[in-house]
């Protein structure tokens, strides 16, 4: 009699987006009038940029014809988007980062979810606390993480580093050493950034302790600081511990278009065994990339005219954010993140727990937002805002919990 | 220090058609004047339908304004594809298959390597042979395939059914029992397909024997003759049974569109665990989503313009197949396929082992075909053939192979 993946059985409830989605909806069927808006999920609401979409038509033009038709594209992505990559996000920055090192997909969270794949299940894992869910469930489904304490709601094998007000949500080195180090900044959810300097010191001890980082830069285009690294490669010694993760949803408003990349430096090695080869032969083997016509439009992105216009569009949700950092700081919260990034962290009012403030403004405000404790146990008593509304309904639902 | 996925290492050499790849360009390399006729790789070639054209156009104009924007997709796909692919794959072929069981995703490729994960790592699989490499190759990842000898090229811990000219291609129950079974048909590489009665005797044992089966259906676009079933549903107890994949990428050539479907049955279970919940939690959990302008690219397959230009397109194909098989018989070969699917499967001729044919057909025709072996043990003295090429090329390579 075949047998299930008992690893599945051992995540707690449902994924956090699906269980919000729930939750509105029987609020939404209860109450049909309420103008709900939504500032929970980290979805974007810009229309597509026109240099992209001219990218995209243009695309499917092609494939009209049997001289323009394309099939199965090469396994890690498209040269013409491979090197436009190497050059703009990381030749541009001072990074010796080359097209082969790319592999271009559907997704950052495809790929932060099967990236510990090619590591040994007994690794060891550090998140940062609050976190994006994917990396510790990704590493739940595979059987990494020992037994789940509903208590505490950790799991007993994973090192949680966390990151709150006290310790300005900068995480500190680990006292057990991990092998596996997620870090992404500017961070999801709390909205933080790390400085180049700070994010030295983890490359620095990665290496001494034989540790990798893989390194979240899906929100690096909401960057405005300057000594905020848009790269790790940016700092000293991280082609030799480092996987940078990086998605085109968020930049240019791709999460209905799925296109990302993941780098794998070739001196990122276990013994000599290259990271690299691992990965290239888990896309080779289980995935056959990203749409020809998305990774069109993928390059359009880099074009003179996407670029100013991806910029426009970043600007105005760099606007949404300011109006929640600000209207929530006069209304008497305490805030965080907002400047390098689209996500706006609060500290919940009056010991409310984060569900509890989910419900809270959900019935009074009629506003979505997403619960700290979604994000790891540090997030309890902490929410999270997105920018990522149209500047009206931020305006609208700002000023809805400015009037609570 | 951390540690690789030890398993990615027991991998023999690279994926096949990487490998195939490789030393086709290695010849053009040093014959640069050759023209080269690729009836290898299992890629189309037509150019996209007019009707599914027509629907990406109109799907990336909507993505230009606020109100047409699409972001994130539902998890498991959107309604108006799913409750399309359950009228017109399904319920007009008298299955009872609802929309919610049915999974869309970027390939049938990326589905056949990830399903297994959703089982336990214990769990013994059984694969006809010759056989689509991946689904060896994904379990051999995960850790389920025992130790490799390669002088036999086998797994210690796979079942092989073998599928030759000896057994008319259909394989026999196996003498162990397995708890996944990997099933194709119409069959890659042999192009032979299995009839409704035959497929029910797997349905039995199945369930007797309390095993999965995972049905790969992506050519069932090719079937032609009348007691070939296109859904493993159709058979008595299927549900209870059986996974089935399909792709849009042999129907309507969209191997450079990427999309496709997984069914899984919500009366399929272990215990009390659904399957169907398993695979809807990685979807919620790993996956983001098909990009909504393919999803609206699937949705114009089953109009009745899409039907009508993509049966054409399949008879352009079967017109190709019908030229190899009857031009590979004319020349002496023993073929086999080619009637309910692309492929012809052609015993090599003179004891020649499969990679000798395939060296031997790259230098004396300039044909790319594909070397039975490279599909398991079984496949040893084979070669593969595809339909997938221009009528011209497919003309120009045939009639070369008789001149040898």
């Amino acid at each position: 009699m075949f047998k299930v993946n008992d690893n599945y059985l051992k995540l707690p409830g449902s994924y956090l987006f699906s269980t919000i989605a729930k939750k509105v909806n029987a609020f939404t069927a209860a109450n049909p009038q309420a103008e709900i808006i939504r500032l929970g999920i980290g979805d974007v609401t810009q229309p597509i940029a026109p240099a992209v979409i001219e990218a995209l038509h243009k695309a499917v033009d092609e494939q009209t014809t049997t001289e323009g038709f394309k099939g199965y594209a090469p396994d890690l992505g498209y040269a013409f988007l491979r090197e436009t990559i190497a050059k703009n996000d990381y030749e541009a920055y001072g990074c010796d980062i080359a097209a082969d090192e790319i592999f271009v997909s559907d997704g950052a969270k495809s790929d932060s979810a099967n990236i510990q794949e090619i590591f040994s299940l007994d690794n060891k894992i550090a998140v940062c606390d609050p976190v994006y869910p994917v990396y510790v469930d990704s590493n739940v489904m595979a059987g990494r993480t020992g037994t789940y304490d509903p208590k505490s709601e950790t799991w007993s094998d994973v090192i949680y580093m966390p990151c709150t007000a006290e310790n300005n949500f900068c995480p500190e080195l680990p006292k057990e050493t991990p092998d596996i180090i997620y870090l992404c900044f500017p961070n999801n959810p709390t909205g933080e950034a790390i400085t180049k300097e700070q994010l030295q010191v983890w490359v620095d001890y990665a290496n001494k302790a034989g540790a990798v980082i893989i390194y979240d830069a899906a929100y690096k285009a909401y960057i405005t600081e300057k000594d905020i690294p848009v790269s790790i490669y940016q700092c000293e010694g991280a082609k030799t511990c480092a996987i940078e993760l990086c998605s085109f949803s968020k930049t240019a408003g791709f999460t209905g278009l799925r296109l990302a990349y993941t780098v794998i430096p070739k001196e990122l090695k276990c013994g000599d065994v290259q990271l690299h080869a691992l990965w290239a032969r888990r896309h080779g083997t289980k995935y056959n990339g990203a749409p020809y016509i998305i990774q069109r439009a993928g390059e359009a992105v880099y074009s003179e005219a996407g670029k100013a216009q991806i910029a426009e569009q970043i600007a105005y949700y760099h606007k949404n954010a300011s109006y929640i950092f600000n209207g929530l700081k006069e209304a008497g919260y305490t805030v965080a993140g907002g400047v390098n990034s689209p996500y706006v962290w609060l500290k919940t009012p009056e010991q409310m727990n984060s569900w509890e403030f989910f419900d809270y403004l959900l019935e009074k405000a009629n506003v979505v937002g997403t619960p700290g404790s979604g994000f790891g146990p540090s997030g309890e008593g902490y929410f999270r805002l997105t920018a990522f509304g149209t500047y009206e309904n931020t305006v609208k639902a700002i000023d809805r919990i400015k009037k609570l």
